[in-house]
């Protein structure tokens, strides 16, 4: 064995690691793919020209094991980065380097701190760091993250990964983190990573009643594609230039979305003219399987391969492909050049990402070890849980008072380690839970786990009750977890867990006070809300490595809350007025409606719910004029016609109380336009205000495009309608401004059509 | 992304896992590789005739990307088990499954306890552990494990991983290393794990006045081949059956060992009859390129690379073979069918291993975490650490006196972690350090570093000073560490560092008694053992996860020690009267000669020195015959002729002291016979009797055999020669037998012949 003259790395990495290839001594030195002057495609067309029929098909699945015959090394395409490095990463052993990377909290909680810069550098840190790790052959260059598939029925394990239910607020997110996962295209030649949208589209069901997602057919309307189910990927494809897809395991309207020429060809390429040739699509994870095995769309294994392809989808997870795409050739079932295309797509990609180029000229080859878990990062990480956290409750007794000393912590989330990572996590470097954070604060600290998450032990009531009787307040931190809800696991109750909420009564029926944070998502609180013997109510979702101290800065006051729910939490009942199956937006036939656009019930806690510390006041500055001929609107329209601006808000946020805060300004739409019926109201902007001394006063500007006031019609056109408009400020409508659009109505974008099935 | 309908594997393993073959569903169930009633060549050649040309030379370095069109998958060859897992495992995050595994001593320490059970204990514990990993998909099958050449010279930076410098102690050692390494043969048709016994051959230079390992061309006469350097392999390759062979870096008298048909063909496949189809050679990493670019033995890349594959090496660590293979196919340099043939090799030995059978049916395949640092592999750890520790100098202060309670620990290794480890080390459960075990047998304890390992600062005497005076006694615990002898970086010193020596010397000089413990590998310690301020002096190497432990279950006498030195230690001034390069063993012109064999100067301590709590004499029962005919001892000859048995020994042993103990048992042959000069003797025997308790007797039985008595002569024969034999028990002769061999000197063993170079 020799380590230390073939180079530093290969004594520290695991044997299968992310090499690069040697373009300076290898065999494809003087191939053009390691001709930095010639383009991406050139010279990944140089590259895969030297692959036999043989090694093309070998390198289709998400394992490639690269041409080592002409230098070319192994690479995996499939690499985590949700909410920090997960899969894909080679730890390093504990103590050493590489051994963790910064974990930030769920999407879920991230999205309802509404900050789009935050988003933007948290995408910024994990980003370095996966390349830090990249440097080391730690980890790979793309990552397939995020996940922007609506959140609309609380049941969905994975909701938790994305950042909520509004498509508006999804788009605005997404194009924070995809900059920040990529880079910026301005300063740089070379991408800092490839972010994936996943799924594409209509993903949103583990599993329910027995429909897997594997082979689900999601019937979605053509509308509520275009309003729903399609924006977040428009915006992360045309406006957002995202460098890779994901199609989906489920079908829709009949045809396995990995195979969906209309879908991937169609309308993400050809419409959103998403075709760089370094932008790929992969399935995900043996969907390009399911569509012969789950979705029987094709009798032989060879056709799905070879419709998957067709279709536009460039890499398979799974062995799939190369298992069947050599006899789908020998039937001709596709042209060898469509395969070439596939592959020149994807080194294209590494070619963007500096992968052939010489480390020295490459400032993100530079990123090391010391750039993980800075300082920085570390406070981000906290941060950004702390500005999610939600106030859902408070009588007043929050922030606590300086002369409580003796907590009660009860609950099963008090000791929480990896649960507050929720899922697709990775090693952190160090996992704070509400219990050593309340000592961290100095608390003198009574800990009694007093029930499961769910389970019917009552065995440590009695230990609760009685720590909570000698306490100056009772914390209780409980809910759901990763036990609950995850990938391939739906929840069937949106109800909080029985022996939780028992024992939550018992305590809330004593006179020390109580406070409930309350993780996971959500579940019906109402009991709480309503129960006098509780003075405040927070969720925390899943806060990631620096959890509990979060937790307990908002709790002190050290932070001032102001996260708004991303999501609407509905009463328990909601779960048997709807089926998961059911794709529809709009209230119908066993359909009470869905998010807080649709949902004809009344929600326990409304999207963009969330108190603060302090008060607040926000007014409109009117624009003078109040009403917009809509032919006037598009004289001077952008390409993407919905891209047009319409007008900038002005908004005046005072601080009318005595705590200094953030406040999250959220803008709606209301109004009667367009198809009805009409939704309730849809969020057209936000911004979170930092820092608003008491007593202050901070102008905002909120921008409006087209795309803000159009809605789409039965055809699945965005269409701009004449009709009567209002914008209102947050929920509980702080200030609002009605203008009137006046003309004909005008088709801002249609799409092509789709072919008819059988 | 789909995790838990795959497989729970794939949610916890890197990307780049090593997974098995699906013989039930994948592409490869109808072919024969999948046909667990074909023997492994059948299977293996119907498997390798399915790749292309290009897909089996991608597959001829050590990251084999396997051929994923067929559902073969990767397969990582380079895998480290030399005294635990180490390199090419994917370790779990800290506090997972799998963040661990048993990490025992350097065999360099192991190798002092001179107990072949206890080695093969510890290798079967590691190969559980391998399988327990490989069953995660985190570890190979194969491991390049032991390192058994020689360690001839004090210097040399990786003499740490042998067991020592004696050729019969090796090959017993290495017997039993590789049983308990790949399984009982006649337990079951699976092979446990594959062993590699490397560096084949004459490897045991790292650098040395400018002359590095990689284009060392090592002059070596067929005599000391015969006699010192080929042993331990002949035994590993021919007698205990392993399955993989390493070439080394360097050349033998002008041929690269991996070029070298004589070494490879010749000699180990057709001479030692190692030639089942399962048993391969690989390269040192990088070895094969170094044919060319450092041995420069060929003029072209293309012609090393065919050297090597037609002399017989079937896998290339590196990129070297994958990358010139096909040009010197096309060249014309080889025959497909030799490509073939070391193909087939390979995945033969995967067949052997139940690599392509299904999990169910094989006991290996059902090992788990729960198998990783059991309690039993706990203790055996700790247990391997206590028995190789030596005792070289005692004034009967050891075992410690029960009222001694304030402890002064000084010196740079009372707080070692990884140190404790030496090289190839993994991640361990735990690493209990001198400090920690001190504290944990219930002393107080006062810890100064007070010296570097090997610094001119002397900034912490004065604190050492204070510390121990005040205690009732000091240890020292020091020498030398990995940044001073490692791979790739031999010694030029053997003395102490001056300045842990000067501290040393001046702790002596107190009126605290003062104790030993000197770590890492030999260095002359002639001033301690002669220095009276010195009460007592240990050696314990690298002794591995629990070595604080181990040395104060010593001190204390907790465990009695009773290992012996497996290297001579050489007086320092020893560097300057023989070159590194020089591989003559017998003294000669600017050598002084090697080994206890052979060495004409006085060491400080022989080979198998070492002191016990307690005194043994050892009394030989003498066969009634004590002269022999050759021509008698060879009329029922084994097939190896050297095989054959010569006598059985009976030794009767016994504690003449009052502590229970071990006693290392040596048997050493010396006697005027074969060529001059004889050596000063030879181990023939050895066994470690456990636990012989006070005023008890014990009776062992020593095997021997004709290759015990059996001398090389200038040819490389090997020779019974007539004369005057004796045995000899220990290294203060407690006992002696004289025999005599008559008749005409016989060959035992005749090397093909050598072909002559150019």
């Amino acid at each position: 064995m020799r380590f230390s003259k073939l180079s530093s790395a290969i004594a520290i990495t695991s044997a299968s690691a992310q090499k690069f290839p040697d373009c300076v001594n290898g065999p494809l030195a003087n191939n053009t793919v390691c001709d930095t002057t010639a383009d991406p495609y050139t010279r990944a067309t140089a590259l895969v020209s030297l692959f036999t029929l043989a090694e093309k098909i070998n390198n289709t699945g998400n394992t490639s094991p690269g041409v080592p015959r002409i230098g070319l090394p192994a690479y995996e395409w499939w690499n985590e980065a949700l909410h920090g490095l997960a899969f894909g990463a080679s730890w390093g052993a504990s103590g050493n380097n590489f051994s963790y990377s910064t974990s930030f909290p769920q999407p879920i909680l991230m999205g309802a701190a509404f900050d789009d810069e935050l988003i933007h550098n948290v995408a910024s840190q994990i980003s370095t760091e996966a390349r830090a790790f990249s440097n080391a052959n730690r980890f790979g260059l793309n990552y397939w993250t995020p996940n922007i598939n609506p959140y609309k029925d609380p049941r969905w394990g994975r909701g938790q990964e994305t950042p909520g239910e509004d498509p508006f607020h999804i788009s605005s997110y997404v194009n924070a983190l995809v900059a920040g996962f990529q880079g910026g295209l301005d300063d740089l030649p070379y991408k800092k990573g490839v972010a994936t949208c996943k799924h594409f589209a209509g993903y949103d069901l583990e599993e329910s009643g027995g429909v897997q997602r594997y082979g689900f057919d999601a019937k979605i309307s053509f509308q509520d594609l275009r309003d729903y189910y399609l924006p977040s990927f428009q915006q992360c494809a045309r406006d957002s230039n995202v460098q890779s897809v994901m199609c989906s395991y489920n079908a829709v309207n009949g045809v396995p979305t990995c195979a969906d020429e209309w879908l991937l060809q169609s309308l993400l390429r050809e419409h959103w003219g998403w075709t760089d040739e370094d932008q790929w699509i992969t399935g995900d994870c043996r969907a390009i399987q399911n569509i012969w095995d789950s979705h029987h769309y094709t009798s032989t294994p060879e056709q799905a391969a070879a419709d998957a392809l067709n279709a536009g989808t460039d890499l398979d997870c799974g062995t799939f492909w190369p298992t069947y795409l050599g006899s789908a050739y020998n039937q001709s079932l596709y042209n060898i050049s469509t395969l070439d295309r596939s592959l020149i797509r994807r080194y294209a990609s590494l070619v963007r990402l500096g992968y052939f180029d010489p480390a020295s000229v490459q400032p993100y080859r530079q990123l090391s070890w010391s750039d993980v878990s800075s300082p920085v990062a570390q406070k981000l990480a906290l941060q950004s849980a702390e500005d999610g956290i939600v106030l859902l409750k408070n009588d007043g007794f929050l922030p606590l008072s300086s002369n409580i000393t003796n907590l009660a912590l009860i609950g099963p989330w008090v000791n929480a380690t990896t649960q507050m990572q929720g899922n697709y996590y990775g090693q952190a470097p160090y996992l704070r839970s509400p219990l050593v954070a309340a000592q961290n604060a100095g608390f003198n600290v009574t800990y009694v786990q007093g029930a499961d998450i769910d389970s019917t032990s009552t065995a440590g009531f009695t230990a609760a009750i009685t720590a909570a009787e000698k306490a100056d307040v009772v914390i209780y931190i409980g809910g759901i977890d990763d036990s609950i809800e995850d990938e391939a696991k739906d929840r069937t109750t949106i109800s909080w867990p029985a022996t939780q909420l028992s024992l939550i009564n018992q305590l809330s029926n004593l006179s020390t006070p109580l406070i409930i944070s309350q993780m996971g998502c959500m579940i019906d609180s109402s009991s709480l809300l309503t129960n006098p013997g509780i003075n405040a109510l927070i969720w925390a979702g899943y806060p990631g490595q620096d959890g509990g101290t979060a937790i307990f800065n908002i709790l002190t006051g050290k932070s001032a809350p102001a996260g708004r729910l991303p999501i609407t939490q509905y009463p328990s009942n909601y779960v048997n007025q709807v089926s998961m199956t059911d794709m529809n937006v709009k209230p119908g036939e066993n359909n009470p409606g869905r998010t807080y656009k649709w949902y004809n019930g009344t929600p326990v806690f409304e999207f963009g719910f969330g108190l603060q510390y302090t008060t607040f006041n926000a007014t409109i500055i009117s624009p003078s004029p109040n009403a917009f001929e809509i032919s006037d609107l598009l004289s001077n329209a952008s390409t993407y016609k919905d891209l047009t601006p319409f007008l900038t808000l002005p908004v005046r946020v005072s601080n009318t109380g005595s705590t200094k805060s953030d406040y999250v300004l959220l803008l709606f739409l209301t109004g009667s336009f367009g198809p009805t019926p009409y939704p309730k109201k849809s969020l057209v902007a936000y911004t979170r205000i930092h820092d608003v001394a008491a007593g202050k006063t901070a102008n905002s500007e909120l921008k409006l495009n087209l795309a803000s006031l159009a809605r789409g019609n039965e055809n699945g056109d965005l269409v701009l309608y004449p009709g009567d408009y209002k914008v209102v400020v947050d929920i509980d409508g702080k200030d609002e401004w009605g203008f009137a659009l006046n003309g004909k109505e005008m088709v801002l974008d249609s799409w092509p059509e789709k072919p008819k099935l059988g």
